[in-house]
């Protein structure tokens, strides 16, 4: 159990390292993103170097004090906000954005833990590069946060996940000592997999202080394109279509409800939708291809094989990039209509691929059966992966189903666990999803985490109270 | 610290198991392929389920009997060899074959560890999808070990290490525990990546029984070209160039030099070589297009892109699947034309990609200060993984160099150290490998995999001696 430091720790702690490194937390600055929780801190520390990370580290090691890593602060679970036990110390990245190395003809780019994933991208396409980590908080989000939570996004059905653009890490342990794993390499099999147990440990096993990640080449041209489908099954039928036609090629694919839709005509009705008649269910398929590959002529040619078949009903691809933008501004769109329709409940999840055309209406009846609910069931259908959120129903209150968010909640995931599917599919576990970790995890799997936690860090410093319950 | 079993234990294993899963070990079969070292084991246990697994791991461990699981046994640094210390019982996964099931439409094969490679490969097949691991061993390799060695092999530059190609585990922890980890999802985050700590681990923190596998679409039409360059450098220009004009659809681009093409002359040559002229440096691509993306266009567009700009001076495209398959066999036939040749010292490699042009002849001229010899270095090019192996220089006989064969081993490796790299790119530590782990692994990662081991296996019966040191 760690404790709160004192006064004296403080001040020793703030001689140990450059001057302005600690300061008091500002009111709010470290609150949950959706404004629910007070993030609490003794102290914020602003390391500029990861010597100075493995100072704090190590002192707050000696002392029993909790150390929270923060990166852009986006996280939707609860993993950078301590709301309660022992106050912690907050270890803000901010300041530790430096690009340190790009190696073009490596496709491999080095940076610190700090920097914006924004500004990753931007050190990639400097170099004629593609960074493909790209999802909505990409402006805000650094990449120490990406690779703690192992984030999805928008390009894992071509590129995978944070974890799968990660080649090497810079980590300071929970003892303070910097393990300097910055390889660059493709194939290393010296031992064990320690950079993945890292990333996805959501601060808990250590601080990354650094990364080397994945480069690819740009694709020549890209084009996006709508298509409509009757169900969530014809939407799989055309997934598998695309990727016998355009293989690698497809950058995302996904899927948009007519509740999604209908929203954004209610509260953004400046965003220009793609169909006259407001489709039940449609895709966003984008294509990157090399070379003097031509994305709409093979977009073009998914439309007709599909069509033809009966798969797909009506569809339009983008004839420019700015038309591609458009597209993408739909989908972008979708979660700020959710915020402002206010859901219920919302659930990022994941079903293996040919169980979702069951699975969605299941969970739509199941919780039809609660109240006057609307699901609006979105995402990225590529990778499984779900984002399946409840709202009333039109003209009913948000408040009026307080009393029923919890059965919700846990109608949503009883069913995801027995599809043997995924609670947090790429938003990770953090302090709101403690409890269904240790509902639904496999217990064996559970208790090793708990044994490689307490065998890497025995004072229970690192996040406490995130992923796994803080010792007593 | 491990015991050799009783005879008392044996009994009682023996009877805890259905009839005939433990017999004694027959001579020579643990060997390794070599033939160097004999493997060991007061007997070998032939499990058929998960549960029978469980017994014999939950049994060795609370005697303190060590257990050397058994794939394919075609391991090259003696991960599955126990030459020395107590007897452990080795448990062979041959009688677990399964192929649990196929999921074409999610692109997903659940099979159990015992099943080879190629029977992988071809149930994939038979659902007309890929499973892209390849590798020389794959007709007597078995996936469980693939995976406990995260075995790389040809296509890793498209399709990743086998590490890449897994979605969920089945394990037999340490203490006889079952995890049931056989997920088929692409994306989870809830909590710790214990998949990967266990891909890699060979054998030392747990027995996989059981793997989800990614499968792709297989690409519609494939070819393979030769292409000559002047150097590494040349042939690095090439691989960039070739992942502009054709991105993904590289599945291999592998190094040939003129010393391994020299080797086929003298001790196979009736393998067919592409070129009149023998040249120092050559480079094989291969090609897998998706829809109607026709492969020898491709090739054919790169070879004129990088013979304008001089980086390449002649070529072959493969006309037919028959060609192809004999373009392959020069490239397959190296390692066996090195056997018959007789190395001083072999070396699994990998440095940063932009550095491989230095390495190269670096090592090359320091080799030559200790002695009269040559380089055959070949291999994964994309992934930066060579082989670098060094032989008698012509005339001269392999016994001459046994004197020096440690300090080869030590030159390379200390400049592959030197150079970042790693020092067991894709075939593992083993047990031959230890002392170089203690010599080039960050410390600090060391320290950590003590820790876990120590945590998930605390009477250290995996495998021991494998990877880790076996405690005293």
């Amino acid at each position: 159990m760690t404790r709160t430091p004192t006064p004296e720790f403080l001040t020793r702690l703030a001689a140990a390292l450059p001057h302005d490194t600690v300061r008091p937390r500002a009111a709010g600055e470290l609150d949950d993103p959706r404004g629910r929780y007070e993030g609490r801190a003794a102290a914020v520390a602003r390391p500029r170097t990861v010597d100075d990370v493995a100072t704090i580290v190590r002192m707050c090691n000696e002392a029993g004090v909790g150390v929270v890593p923060l990166g852009g602060g986006t996280g939707l679970v609860l993993g950078q906000v301590a709301y309660d036990g022992a106050e912690p110390i907050a270890l803000s990245l901010e300041r530790m954005t430096a690009v340190r190395a790009v190696y073009p003809s490596e496709n491999v780019i080095v940076v610190e833990a700090g920097a914006i994933l924004a500004q990753v991208q931007a050190a990639a396409e400097a170099q004629d590069r593609l960074f493909p980590l790209s999802l909505a908080a990409e402006g805000s989000c650094r990449i120490g946060g990406n690779l703690a939570t192992n984030a999805g996004g928008l390009n894992v059905l071509r590129y995978g996940n944070t974890r799968d653009l990660c080649l090497g890490l810079e980590v300071v342990m929970p003892t303070g000592e910097i393990w300097h794993g910055l390889k660059r390499l493709r194939k290393d099999n010296t031992g064990y997999d320690l950079k993945n147990l890292m990333i996805g440990s959501e601060g808990t096993l250590g601080v990354i202080t650094a990364a080397a990640l994945r480069l690819y080449p740009r694709p020549a041209q890209e084009a996006a394109a709508f298509m409509v489908v009757r169900d969530p099954q014809g939407a799989l039928d055309l997934l598998s279509m695309a990727r016998d036609l355009i293989g690698e090629g497809i950058s995302a694919f996904e899927l948009i409800s007519g509740v999604g839709l209908d929203f954004l005509t209610d509260v953004l009705p400046d965003v220009r939708q793609p169909f006259e008649t407001r489709p039940d269910w449609c895709v966003l398929v984008d294509v990157g291809l090399s070379g003097d590959g031509d994305p709409q002529e093979a977009l073009g040619a998914l439309f007709e094989a599909a069509h033809t078949v009966g798969i797909v009903e009506d569809g339009v691809i983008s004839a420019s990039e700015t038309q591609r933008a458009e597209f993408w501004a739909v989908r972008e769109n979708i979660p700020e209509g959710n915020k402002r329709v206010g859901a219920i409940s919302s659930h990022d999840i994941s079903v293996p691929l040919s169980r979702i055309p069951d699975f969605i209406p299941e969970g739509i009846a199941a919780l039809e059966a609660l109240g006057d609910i609307r699901v609006n069931c979105f995402g990225h259908l590529g990778d499984g992966n779900l984002h399946y959120n409840v709202f009333p129903a039109r003209g009913r209150d948000r408040k009026e189903f307080d009393t029923i968010r919890a059965s919700v909640k846990q109608t949503v995931h009883d069913l995801v666990h027995a599809y043997d599917g995924s609670v947090s599919a790429e938003h990770g576990v953090g302090r709101l999803k403690v409890d269904d970790l240790e509902r639904y995890q496999d217990p064996i799997k559970l208790a090793a985490m708990r044994a490689i936690k307490d065998a890497l860090d025995p004072n229970g410093i690192m996040n406490p109270g995130a992923v796994l319950r803080a010792r007593d």
